[in-house]
């Protein structure tokens, strides 16, 4: 008989974070500071940490798992890996369809992998303070968390639009002792700015790191923690894929294909980089970042260098960029309204290592819906793009009659998301195209290098 | 290294549930119908099917799980158990603490064990359509979510109050395919009643119970289903206690006490009857069921015959109860805002197997906070008062220097409940003492037998 889940012991969490730059075909492309030339540890040692700024550079394949940080992962590390029998059912299809759920973290989703680890070397460094964003709550909630675990106090910039679609995840942030504050806001320049420009503005994850960016860098006692987007924040995250290899192997399957819901790519990188160096050494393996139609950074924005945020407070990153200024629709995966991507999963999308989809917003839901018919939970309008993915890829199957192998991470589940699952089952979600006329917008933005 | 998690192979889920009856020091008092004569399973076929009224009044010792039950059940279960490891830090205690944590289910509680089981057995025998009531939400949640995996429609009846606080447990219930109606509704003849009596009355169990078995009894397609309170609903989620022992028993440990939320009993029989044989065998172990001081029916109840619901449609069962008429305040644990209690606890409480001990509202959410920054799992409002009597007992120990095994079931996560956290959070929450001159008052409502 088939178990629907791979369980792996304590024991079997990763040891190492896995580093991909020296398995990349190209070194990366460096930060650059304003004045072109590439950052050094120093400039950013205003908001980040030691040990955060030398994971962020370093060369090293393998960085050991610090023991404490280790012995918090294990409260729900291991994450388990379920085979979807019942939706292969409701399906028809002759694939093999696994999900890696990582929506067991009491978080909710995979963001508290970084959050603690951030949290950790924050504590050891003696910051007492955290700013952070959030958009859709996930890493806002995780990094209150970690915050909690290791007696830091963290204050969270919260997306306006979701601070109002999801007033239950700012209750969570606060039961965990978080402070949240919708952005933009008048507390910093950054925020006065765009309210100044617009009153009515809704925010945007450009907005709120620059807000977290520049408090932190202001206040000696603080630092900044970013959910996504850097390197170490994706190095943290590859516990996932490292655990779902070995979960995988125990059953004695491999993939064909894995998708991952992409917005700063923090579960892009953190499932499939460990999977790359099989794909070099001649694996037949398809990597496939799925990312909204409203906000498609890497299917159609601009590979070039780009601030991370709107104030222009942030290195400049060579990435796939729709323009620091560009405010996405308010749709319902807000973690994935961000204009840009990591600079690593965007140089391996150019290098044509990764592949991208984009799918509309009515699809994922209508995935969503399906999904937690057949399999119970209810996922994460993010992790409903993997889903839509995973499911068109299935019935391609169907058709074809090839049994493959399909992995995708279900980032994490809808609970504090119901408001959008209530709107789209009520008919009232719509579909937003990214315009064409905004990408010629947007390379007018791109600043000179 | 002490593990955090103690994790079961699916292999290893019960073959079969546990029914106490035959090991209980006397035979349970029957059910009594309308005439005072012990009801028969005729009189019960209007709105349950053969198999549950077999299995609520069997005599046999263990029964076998179906298959296709079982198959279900192994999407979330066995389900973890988690020692405390952060939480016993806190407190500094020398006891162990170990908590059985029932919130991985998709519908978040313990509810979905018994869920499965009668949507499979209702549509073994060709019922189409099911009505029930629920309190906090967990249990409509579970019948929803059961009902769409075995194709049958379900209605919900959601106490008012809870549909008014809790308005995303109704999206998800809608997303799995349930229709959720507030009661006291203008649809049944109990729901007129009430309203015509009270035109702002917030609902209770009792109602919502009288409402959907009287629409279930007057249609053939429809059955009814009920979460707690009878033999069958424990028998289902004997799976707690059952895999308990079992991991337990994995790290060389014994309970020297048992705590469990007590409501209508599902939760305290699903956890503690497969303890029960030990006890009686010998074993030091004390069992506590642990009920808001709002709501005490086991600790200030009357033990006699009574009604499960407000319009007296159900038979009378011998139980503690605080009069079928008894309006519990708003509180925020949905689920044990209950008048009554399962026989069977009643009768073993009644005597003296099981202990019972009430627990004031705020005491309860102090505790459910701290648990939370400790553990990271912010648990339902029901399962904090599970967790307020652990942390005293825990404290006790840290006084006395004991070393004690204590055991508790973290029966749901407390996702959809975060207005109360709020509440609770800003000050705005009120401890209920139950007046005693109430209890006078439900002497008096209690039917002649």
């Amino acid at each position: 008989m088939t178990d629907h889940k791979i369980l792996l012991s304590e024991a079997e969490i990763p040891t190492h974070w896995y580093n991909v730059i020296p398995d990349m075909p190209n070194p990366p492309a460096p930060y650059l500071g304003p004045d072109g030339q590439p950052v050094t540890p120093e400039a950013l040692s205003a908001i980040f940490p030691p040990a955060i700024i030398e994971q962020e550079m370093t060369q090293e394949r393998w960085i050991k798992i610090p023991d404490p940080v280790r012995e918090i992962l294990r409260q729900w590390r291991p994450a388990p890996m379920f085979r979807a029998l019942q939706l292969e059912k409701m399906l028809g299809t002759p694939a093999k369809i696994y999900y890696k759920y990582e929506g067991v973290s009491a978080a909710g989703s995979h963001k508290l992998n970084s959050a603690v680890a951030q949290a950790y070397y924050n504590q050891q460094a003696g910051i007492k303070r955290l700013t952070t964003e959030t958009g859709a709550g996930q890493w806002g909630s995780s990094l209150s968390l970690a915050g909690s675990m290791f007696g830091i106090d963290v204050r969270v910039y919260m997306v306006k639009v979701s601070y109002e679609q999801k007033p239950f995840r700012r209750s969570m942030m606060e039961t965990w002792g978080g402070e949240v504050i919708p952005s933009p806001s008048p507390f910093t320049d950054a925020g006065r700015a765009v309210l100044e420009a617009d009153p009515d503005n809704r925010g945007s994850l450009g907005t709120a790191i620059s807000e977290a960016v520049e408090e932190a860098a202001s206040r000696s006692d603080t630092n900044y923690a970013l959910g996504s987007v850097l390197n170490h924040v994706l190095l943290h995250q590859t516990v996932i894929g490292l655990e779902s290899k070995a979960q995988l192997a125990k059953v004695g399957d491999y993939p064909d294909v894995i998708f991952a819901p992409c917005g700063g790519g923090s579960n892009v990188g953190g499932m499939m980089f460990p999977f790359l160096a099989d794909k070099a050494a001649g694996k037949d393996i398809r990597l496939v970042a799925v990312e909204p139609t409203s906000c498609p950074t890497l299917t159609k924005g601009h590979y070039a260098y780009d601030f991370g945020d709107v104030a222009g407070l942030t290195p400049l990153m060579k990435m796939f960029t729709l323009g620091h200024n560009f405010m996405p629709p308010g749709i319902h995966a807000g973690g994935l309204r961000y204009h840009g991507d990591s600079a690593l999963v965007s140089q391996l999308y150019h290098e044509g290592v990764l592949e991208a989809i984009a799918v509309p917003q009515l699809a994922t839901f209508e995935a969503g819906v399906l999904f937690s018919r057949a399999q119970g939970i209810i996922p994460a309008p993010e992790a409903c793009h993997a889903i839509r993915a995973a499911i068109d890829e299935a019935l391609r199957c169907k058709e074809t009659g090839e049994a493959k192998t399909i992995l995708f991470t279900l980032s994490g589940h809808g609970h504090f998301d119901m408001a959008s699952y209530d709107q789209y089952l009520a008919g009232k979600l719509e579909d937003y195209e990214y315009p064409d006329d905004a990408l010629a917008e947007a390379l007018k933005q791109l600043p000179k290098v």
